[in-house]
């Protein structure tokens, strides 16, 4: 830890902060258009942060220092912490009272696509602030995905060994031109939320609920404009468009970007592809069947609404349909379950990602069999390749502290007085990014609004680790990184 | 697998059977004094399984085929599944009605050590049934002990790992002796059961009672006498006897035998050890002074009741002496995701066990630790001695399936028509031997009498699952197994 290494965070940040105040004259602009005083919310915060960011970046210019792990590791953390408190300065100070711990709330769970809300009335709510917290969700989803994509793989968290798999499988390096890399996955970006706005558009949507429910979907985020999500459109047109980028979308982006520019599909042979498709479809199927043997819904309409809502769950995405959890206790623990797995890494998605369990799975394959034959070798398997020891003890390391998390992170919960079932969904929720709990509460047709200060410090904190893939935050625990 | 393993298993196990059926004639023998009927059931049954086993154990006498992992892995199959069955025909044919569903899974209930109970008047029942039920607990007690010590570490399976550690840190093959050490075990066993006994007898239990609550104490078991478990006795020094003897044989009992046969401590460096007492230690007063401030009660009456029901969940014995879920959310959930956890390795309790916690928590900071300096060699350390990867991976897998196994099993019970509550808890309770799950049903006050039977017949394939450490029986499940 030296002093160039901190001056040279400091200077990054100002000057991703200087972007983040440049995107708050856009909620200024459509203030304004529409006659909305929060105008000046969005245009005063735009100019005192981006006046404080400009000052700081040109009072730490100066040569920076070689990339190391350690300044990676600081630098994410304090740039994710970053985006939470700017974020929340527009939802602070804007008309609709929040207090400072719900404004942050809000803006950690756009920031980190969770798409939870504390803020109720979203239909009549001015757009400058509907679109603020869709472009805190949109700007998050882009941060997601080149975080692991080209900064967890170098820090050896989470995306490492899939990114060492891939790169090796596709055996030409195609992440290794970065800047070329970048630009093709900020054009696909666009064009997909753009592809999005125009469908939800075509369905139905307003221009304006287009949008802003395309940028939370493409980054698999779950904020509406509305407070009954998706049910307020009552639309199969919608919910089978939203699916479907939703599902789309917790592919990993490296897939589509090579099948949309080099039309190649052979990345779409990593194994976490057709595991992830495979459970959707499964759980979708058996909601969908249960919920029309129980309930007597017709089974397109109940296979429509069990796609959209898994889907929704399984993407991190959260949107609602409806209130699944009505459906019966099935669909409620498979609801719940769901919000543990999450999509593919590489994408927006969270949770705990399709190939841990595709690497857990085969570990236990050659467990078993090493029980008989102890001497044989079995190596563990992930498509062509063998998953090395270390990469094995890093994805049970992670689901281990994933579930300890959420088990101490619950009983926090209780301290704070709510019930079991508020308790671990809003953990579980909160750390895997998806958005809505179980229970009368925070369940699908809940909100976070009458969630008290305190939990809701503890339910960011737990989007936060989610988001960073846990070690990257709990690394700055450690003594040694502090050593020196 | 050829013929001469198979008839070695059938001999075994009809040796066992034969045993077990000569058990038979206690229950007989107490009913036949006290004037009950059901003594011709247990004499009859006795005679039956006597007779079949003896003439089963005739006809496959013959030279034992070597030992091999394949005849350990089926024997210990057949075996459990056999005390299963021989240990439900009293159950069923005696004069309390059950099915044949709830007389299976009782009977798994008390060999497993699991103790929860289908019988609603236990008050009245006759005591030829109320000692079979304790008997089963107690021989199933040795055969876990058995189990831990001498068959898995051969099979590499669970306790495989601790024992290689104990023998290397004690450093002169204790266990090598296994006919002494059998000997010293069943002594030390005999002994802390009676001295159990007394100390209940004392504290003003009658002779019955103390007798069979000894034995399911030191099988950390949970078979009452009374629907009301312990709060039938309202005797404070009965609470502080029962929990102090859990908590001792939640312990492993190599500890126990060195320390009460050579006078030596040395394995009480097990790390697992100070682990288990302290987490028993830390929830034992957090859930006391929880209750105590919430609900006004005394903080030494909180304290006595908080240290028994915890140990009750923690040694995986599962009395209860009050409505432990009725004092608030936070201790709702702390003995829920208590009912993973488990004693110590080598002891009668079941769960995840504290040595697996061990591991973790130390690959956890090795692995901490490498994030910074990926080639610095962090070693993962329990006590004084180093885990190799394929322990560690070991573990990871030994926890991802338990999870697994809760998952799936809460899934199914949800498809039977439970709500999540009892559903998560049911198969959770059964998966770690423990006894009562949470929710109206099925919670500290209540029982398993209105379980429908697949469901019963569901949470008897936990407990075995579970007190087979899982890849004891999973390991049947795989073509390798049964290749040749």
């Amino acid at each position: 830890m030296n002093a160039s290494l901190f001056r040279s965070v400091i200077y990054v940040t100002a000057l991703c902060a200087l972007y983040l105040s440049i995107a708050m004259f856009l909620p200024a602009l459509v203030d304004l258009y529409y006659g909305h005083s929060d105008w000046q919310v969005f245009a005063m915060s735009g100019f005192m942060v981006g006046g404080l960011a400009a000052a700081a970046a040109l009072a730490t210019r100066g040569p920076q220092p070689a990339f190391t792990k350690r300044l990676g590791f600081l630098l994410v953390n304090v740039l994710w912490v970053m985006f939470s408190l700017v974020g929340a300065i527009p939802l602070f100070l804007a008309e609709h009272e929040l207090s400072f711990a719900q404004a942050v709330f809000e803006s950690i769970s756009g920031i980190t696509t969770t798409g939870s809300t504390v803020i109720v009335g979203l239909d009549d709510m001015p757009p400058g602030i509907l679109l603020w917290r869709s472009l805190l969700c949109w700007f998050g989803g882009i941060g997601i995905v080149a975080l692991g994509l080209f900064v967890l793989p170098f820090l050896k968290v989470g995306g490492a060994s899939i990114f060492k798999l891939e790169s090796s499988e596709t055996n030409d390096k195609p992440f290794a031109r970065l800047a070329s890399f970048t630009r093709a996955f900020l054009v696909v970006y666009v064009l997909l939320t753009l592809a999005c706005a125009v469908a939800y558009d075509m369905a139905g949507m307003t221009h304006f609920d287009a949008l802003n429910h395309a940028m939370t979907t493409i980054a698999t985020a779950g904020f509406s404009t509305h407070d009954a999500s998706f049910a307020y459109f009552q639309s199969t047109p919608i919910l089978v468009i939203g699916g479907t980028f939703l599902t789309i979308c917790s592919l990993p982006f490296s897939v589509i970007i090579l099948l949309a520019i080099r039309g190649r599909l052979d990345a779409a042979r990593d194994p976490q592809i057709p595991t992830f498709l495979g459970y959707l479809t499964a759980i979708s199927i058996a909601v969908a069947v249960y919920h029309h043997l129980r309930n007597g819904v017709e089974l397109d309409d109940a296979l429509i609404h069990a796609f959209f809502n898994m889907a929704s769950i399984l993407s991190t995405g959260g949107f609602a349909s409806d209130d699944y959890t009505l459906w019966g206790p099935f669909v409620v623990l498979v609801a719940f379950f769901a919000t543990f797995m999450g999509g593919c890494s590489g994408s927006t998605a969270g949770g705990i990602k399709a190939y841990r369990f595709v690497v857990m799975l085969n570990v236990a394959r050659a467990g078993l069999n090493k029980l008989i034959y102890p001497n044989a070798i079995y190596p563990v398997r992930y498509g062509a390749l063998t998953v090395d020891a270390e990469t094995q003890r890093g994805v049970f390391l992670f689901v281990s502290l994933y579930i300890f998390l959420w088990v101490v992170g619950s009983i926090g919960m209780t301290l704070f007085g709510y019930d079991i079932l508020t308790a671990t969904s809003s953990v579980i929720t909160a750390l895997s990014n998806v958005g809505p709990g179980i229970g009368q509460i925070i369940g699908p047709v809940g909100n976070f609004s009458t969630i008290s200060d305190p939990a809701l410090y503890l339910l960011s904190l737990m989007m936060l680790l989610g988001r960073l893939e846990i070690l990257t935050m709990l690394v700055l625990l450690t003594p040694v990184f502090w050593r020196h």
